[in-house]
């Protein structure tokens, strides 16, 4: 039978983390080891390849994914080992797993088969401790809230209007909605709270789009706590501990290198999660590849109506960047489950309703196509893939005129991503006119209906009377000139997730909107959309184990 | 003026930590780099050396300290530096700063002056991630146990009777009694949970306690975690979690290494706040450190009421451990406070308050030669001490026979405790009968009433009706033949914060027992300690800064 990702990983020959950085040319003096195989980088390295030209940067996307994902991870870092072994010097940038969906359904997040990052599980466990900090930073200024309340208020605070929440790295569901500081006077004061998962904190946010350890500090500033009684918005600087938080995450905001299976270096820095947070890895990471690489890999979470939405509305937007190329990575079973068929049966051959599902394809493709910006299909070979499905789905792709290329790197590793990569070095060489999908100077409506049109193929948004109160607000504040982060369910290009395909005649609901000063977005949740997921029936952590040798077994 | 911990912290000369390694035989290979100046060491070093010969061990207490702390960590590192002086070669065992405190009143606690433990910002942050790692396992059982009554409580859980708590490293008062599950059903069940602050979390204990990772896991196992419907008890192990609980754990059941000032090696590892855990370092660091020096000087928190007792009833007998000395620290201030004076008061001359307060002392001594151990009073210099003081100190000492030094580590560092040194390398050589104060066979009320009487000097227990109900049940499940963690207020010998000296004629009142099955122990709360502390009205938190190169202000 197949080894399972951790016995691939497990059996790897790693070379120690200084050789792989001494590949793009990093000394020994701006590392900083975890371990033998883990280190974090200098952000001076930076400064010191200034005058460096950047290298080109391909995004890796998706169709809408079934709930088991679909290679995307995994896409990525088979395409960067494809791209080194044409002799490209080629940086991964990937972001960060979450211990929450380890211990849940998921399990690891670090690529798959022989296309994996390493050491698998380190990066899924604790890694260098960035998810850890984020926590703590979060939890200080919630607990500094509480704290200001209970010594007397001096700000003002209205208890009903704290907006600030507590975090957990964890899949907790029953910490969405709590009530906190309940028993005697000595134990604060008693207020409604809850809990969201540390990825979707906007400290989170704030990490990944900042490009220095001031920019750091002046957006944990920024960032919205509450209102007062007279209803003025208050931030983390009222409370003035963006210093205390700045400290906390003096070394999160470094980048964290590792290495692929192949001992290609993989630059792995910021959150996960393109369904609730905007997904991307980080700004610093992916701008230090760029000065270190002559192309750079990156990901962004989920279909490219999440993720990649939100990784060149966004990201790109603030960081300055301009990818050369996109790759949109399908499967025939995520294709399947478009075109009607259970998830429970995907392994069934079923040409039709994988050619049916195309429709979700050709949707991603026409997102891309509507940022100017050049793309190749990647067919993510799965195991259970027929030969009557795959010829049929290329045969789909040449007749639409999508560029194409059957990836074969969970059984193959970079060997398997050869054609793919190949094929990106002509398309990275195409000028292109890359451009964000709307200007933030249009109102929030007109924003949030602009991606709900182009990339959902919505028919319109409808706002909840709590969503227009808010926008009313926003826009007195002058909070309104933002780019919009979408909280959408990942498997349906609509806000229902069981819809699948590309439905047309459908509308959006945007229930709510959570104002990221510090981040320098406004979230927009839709459909039921939660920010603290839950465990499953039988959690992936009921399988995991370790023996005296520290051997481990059930991450998979 | 004075330089601050963290400025001369800041100005030290460190050694790479290979080269402090190098000192007590550890080789590359056996350690796990945390950056250039930590390292955690592997634990089959323990094996490689176990035919050699242990070291001996000294035990630093201290009398009951001011709400400011009176240097028993900074005794412990300059009388480590010290004993090195000597050409002894010594390791030093500390505990494990948490972040509550740090951003609450104390600040760090790596030692102060010159007598510190370094780099002492990383030491005060994440460290090596271990609080952060028992935090994660501590609320992936939280987790588990809600997620498991959510999807059908086929264990039969009593909502009503979960005693696990969730836990936060974190000063947060607001979270000690919460209500969790509100709102939609898909949110989980509600019930009433709580926060304790991570060290005094039962995985903390364990960690502390364990000789192995199997040893970890079977502790982890048999934590419990509350009660079913039929009234029986329920534990980690029928969650079927603590293959995932060993395995998040991998790393932080290691021993950290860093170095002093003056590059000498310490082993930092485990929990602190003897208040409400038993507070001491663990037991694999402390065994490591004596296989690898000839001395090893350690501390346990607080006063010897606290920490000292816990250390030889709790930690000794575990793991076996026989010490060789006690050190004694005693200040000026705090015994001025026992002697009467108001903590803001301290600084002014006051030699028959001082006097007065020496029967605080005397207590501590009596404490420890219940035990028979041999130890020496160590006054530990504060710059607000008169010639008079120090004069009137050390005579009192001499008139009731007391072996003493005066220790000036703080101005000085080792060379300010070669005294003191010199007089334990005599000591040690003394034969000593040491043994712990209670047989585990007595029944639990025995037990804590012989700790009242002989270590506080209390004239017996009351038990609450809760406590006596508790007791009947423990007593009927067989748990009733363990040690007992005492959790009471450190400032005085009773149980009431307030009262210095060496008070007579009071009693302990226990008003909860709480069962630490895998940690082996049942924790007795007495009077009103809190398991999770709250912030000050002014948080250390808000004075902390940092620049753009990366300095540090404001933790002290």
């Amino acid at each position: 039978m197949y080894k399972t990702d951790l016995e691939i990983a497990q059996e790897a020959k790693l070379l120690k983390i200084d050789k792989v950085a001494e590949k793009i040319g990093i000394e020994e003096d701006d590392l900083e080891y975890y371990g033998k195989y883990k280190a974090k980088l200098n952000l001076d390295l930076l400064k010191k390849n200034q005058d460096k030209k950047d290298g080109k940067l391909i995004l890796v996307t998706a169709i809408n994914p079934t709930k088991a994902g679909e290679g995307k991870s995994t896409t990525t870092v088979g395409l960067g080992d494809g791209l080194n072994r044409l002799g490209k010097k080629t940086v991964i940038a990937l972001r960060e797993p979450s211990l929450g969906p380890v211990f849940g359904l998921k399990g690891g997040a670090a690529g798959g088969g022989y296309a994996q990052v390493v050491p698998m599980e380190d990066l899924n466990l604790h890694f260098t401790g960035d998810m850890h900090a984020i926590t703590t930073a979060n939890n200080l200024i919630s607990a500094c809230i509480d704290n200001h309340i209970h010594q007397g208020n001096e700000l003002n605070l209205d208890i009903e209007r704290i907006t600030w929440k507590r975090c957990l790295d964890m899949n907790d569901r029953t910490l969405r909605q709590i009530e906190v500081g309940l028993g005697p006077k000595a134990n604060g004061v008693e207020r409604k709270d809850g809990f969201n998962i540390t990825v979707a904190s906007e400290v989170m946010a704030v990490l990944c789009l900042s490009t220095s350890l001031m920019d750091l500090k002046e957006r944990l500033s920024n960032m919205l706590i509450g209102y007062n009684l007279e209803g003025k918005p208050v931030f983390v600087k009222d409370l003035k501990i963006e210093g205390a938080l700045a400290m906390i995450m003096k070394d999160a905001i470094k980048p964290n290198l590792v290495q692929t299976l192949e001992n290609n270096p993989a630059i792995v820095h910021g959150g996960p999660f393109a369904n609730i947070a905007h997904g991307c890895n980080s700004i610093l990471a992916t701008k230090l590849a760029l000065k270190l690489g002559d192309y750079v890999v990156t990901e962004a979470g989920f279909g490219a109506d999440l993720g990649a939405e939100k990784f060149l509305d966004i990201k790109c937007r603030f960081g300055n960047l301009k990818p050369s190329a996109v790759v949109i990575v399908a499967t025939i079973r995520a294709l399947k489950q478009h075109g009607g068929i259970e998830f429970e049966n995907l392994k069934e051959e079923n040409v039709q309703a994988m050619l049916d599902g195309c429709a979700n394809l050709a949707k991603h493709i026409d997102t891309v196509k509507q940022f100017k910006l050049p793309y190749i299909v990647a067919i993510n070979e799965f195991a259970t893939d027929t030969q009557a499905e795959v010829e049929a789905l290329q045969a789909w792709c040449r007749e639409q005129g999508h560029p194409m290329s059957l990836s074969q790197v969970w059984a193959k590793g970079g060997e398997g991503a050869l054609d793919l990569a190949q094929q990106l070095v002509g398309i990275c060489e195409q000028e292109n006119e890359f451009a964000p999908l709307y200007d933030v100077n249009e109102s929030i409506e007109a924003k949030i209906e602009r991606i709900a049109k182009c990339v959902y193929g919505a028919d319109g948004v409808d706002f909840t009377e709590e969503a227009a109160e808010q926008i009313k607000i926003y826009n007195e504040l002058g909070w309104n000139k933002t780019p919009i982060c979408m909280a959408k369910c990942q498997t349906s290009l609509t806000d229902n997730a069981k819809i699948y395909g590309a439905p047309k005649g459908f509308r959006i609901t945007v229930r709510e909107l959570r104002p990221s000063i510090g981040a320098g977005f406004i979230v927009a949740l839709t459909g039921n959309v939660m920010t603290m997921p839950g465990l499953p029936k039988h959690p992936a952590a009921l399988d995991m184990d370790i023996d005296e040798d520290g051997h481990i077994v059930g991450l998979f």
